[in-house]
């Protein structure tokens, strides 16, 4: 199987510069005996999480026939807005298959960067997904499993190497596998010696299982709904992004839902910067995953920052 | 008087380039009739709040005779962490004068930078302050109403000259008066068809007052004690704040505490950033005020981000 190459996510810095943010490295826990911790804000994107990043690599490659027939994909939210987003800013249309119960606030904001919503049972989105781009000729872009999105996930990690030179372990949450993938893959190219990490909250915990085990594992959506971390729920690894994480990355943890709430107040109070559930998965494990991780300066990517009020506010009060 | 010359900006912009962030600006409103709000989020600066520029400004250019004898300083809490981890970074000893009732994590986080607390009543800080300094030979860094500290904070000016070009606007929230006069030295320096706007809050409107008079109001700390914007409360501007304010501000508004409250939630939930009352005010008028400012695209600061998390659960729940 073909994984991305480090220039195709040296390619992508370009192409995702006009839409993404270079997000700032913001320190959350001071310098201990084990190092210190730092968060990658991704959820200062545009759109509120890393996604923009994949959606506008693919997005940019396009030929002028695909940007006529527009673009679809399928998301728990964060994907979506972010190829809404992309696809409005090139002049490309886009519908987005969203899942029942996903965050009202994620629908609202896709619908409002212009894409065209159609909402199905969470099992649905894929074959919803893929009838429409049948129908209407549209290119599918995909929320992970996708060298296109790989390579664009992968500029955070370019990013992390460049902001901080004593860089030692890189915690990445894991939802379908394409931020790690990508992350570990641009890592592992410019620094072999730097750890990366993948993080998974216990109630979504396949891609742990499965690493454990050495082969590939799924929880069924039944299962993984109960977690706290919505953008983590719907996904198991996909088949391209696994061969990326058998290849490149080092470890994989989980954290409990406790955690996931404390690290997102710790990011509010510390870095002052919003978390979704999701987005502080990474974090949550430094704290409570300490013996498993390899410690020195660490950075956890906060992928996002897309929550209900209520629920943000439920952790700080 | 002599006001601040935007050399001593530009120079500036060296002295806090290893303690400060170079802050992003963020999306908060999307383009309508009058114009489109973006944030510069100075919450995100490593003690959150954009005082780190003044005090490593000044901190910075201390003889070593000076850095021997230690600083000391009196805040109502962002400026006293600023000083703190400033003089820690450059190896200076600091002395911090806080006001009794100053928010509690305002408190430990200027403790944990490395600082030592002296807690008086709100009205004895600058003579505490002083009486410190006779006793001890450090030297006090002010505040606002210093050269050295309006060229630290007019550093955040010229960065959002750099970073939006199609600038029209700069709304800058008003306490002592030290961002605004840099900023607005800065900004007009580069850009003179640039409208920059002070707001307080209504509970602290004595710069309002005084500016449609045209000369300088005093309210007492007893009146102004009612706002929320805790950071606001303390101080009047400054004499030599007041010249710059008179030579390159366009206007001064005001805005409710509903205003400051309502802003605090979209900050949070579409920027992404967590903003005290204080940071704001700023982002509140944009709302509150339109039909009193010049619109076009806007940038207003957010100075801080050091709430306790009950008071930001409060306006988000």
């Amino acid at each position: 199987m073909e994984l991305v190459d480090i220039h195709a996510i040296e390619t992508a810095t370009k192409a995702v510069a006009d839409t993404c943010l270079r997000t700032p490295v913001l320190p959350l826990a001071a310098k201990d005996g084990r190092g210190s911790l730092w968060v990658k804000a991704e959820c200062l994107q545009p759109t509120g999480a890393f996604k923009l990043r994949g959606a506008s690599n693919a997005i940019g490659g396009l030929t002028d026939e695909q940007r006529a027939a527009g673009v679809v994909t399928h998301s728990s939210g964060n994907h979506g807005q972010a190829v809404a987003f992309a696809a409005t800013a090139a002049g490309v249309r886009a519908t987005v298959v969203m899942p029942e119960g996903a965050a009202q606030v994620k629908v609202d904001a896709t619908r409002q960067w212009g894409a065209e919503i159609v909402m199905v049972p969470i099992d649905e989105r894929a074959s919803t997904c893929a009838a429409i781009a049948e129908r209407t000729g549209a290119e599918i872009v995909p929320p992970f499993d996708d060298l296109r999105i790989i390579a664009g996930q992968g500029t955070v990690g370019l990013e992390i190497v460049d902001q901080v030179p004593d860089l030692a372990t890189v915690l990445v949450p894991v939802g379908g596998g394409g931020l790690i993938s990508g992350v570990a893959a641009a890592v592992k190219a410019r620094r072999p010696d730097v750890r990366v990490i993948g993080v998974e909250p216990e109630l979504a915990g396949d891609l742990a299982e499965g690493f454990a085990a050495g082969s590939k594992v799924s929880w069924s959506t039944d299962r993984t709904a109960r977690t706290v971390a919505d953008g983590l729920r719907g996904a198991s690894v996909g088949d391209l992004n696994w061969a990326h994480i058998e290849q490149y990355v080092d470890g994989v943890v989980t954290v409990s839902e406790d955690a996931i709430r404390a690290a997102m107040r710790e990011i509010a109070t510390r870095a002052r910067v919003v978390a979704e559930p999701s987005g502080a998965v990474a974090a949550a494990a430094y704290v409570e995953r300490s013996a498993d991780l390899p410690g020195g300066t660490t950075v956890a990517i906060v992928s996002g920052g897309n929550v209900d009020p209520a629920v943000l506010a439920g952790v700080l009060g």
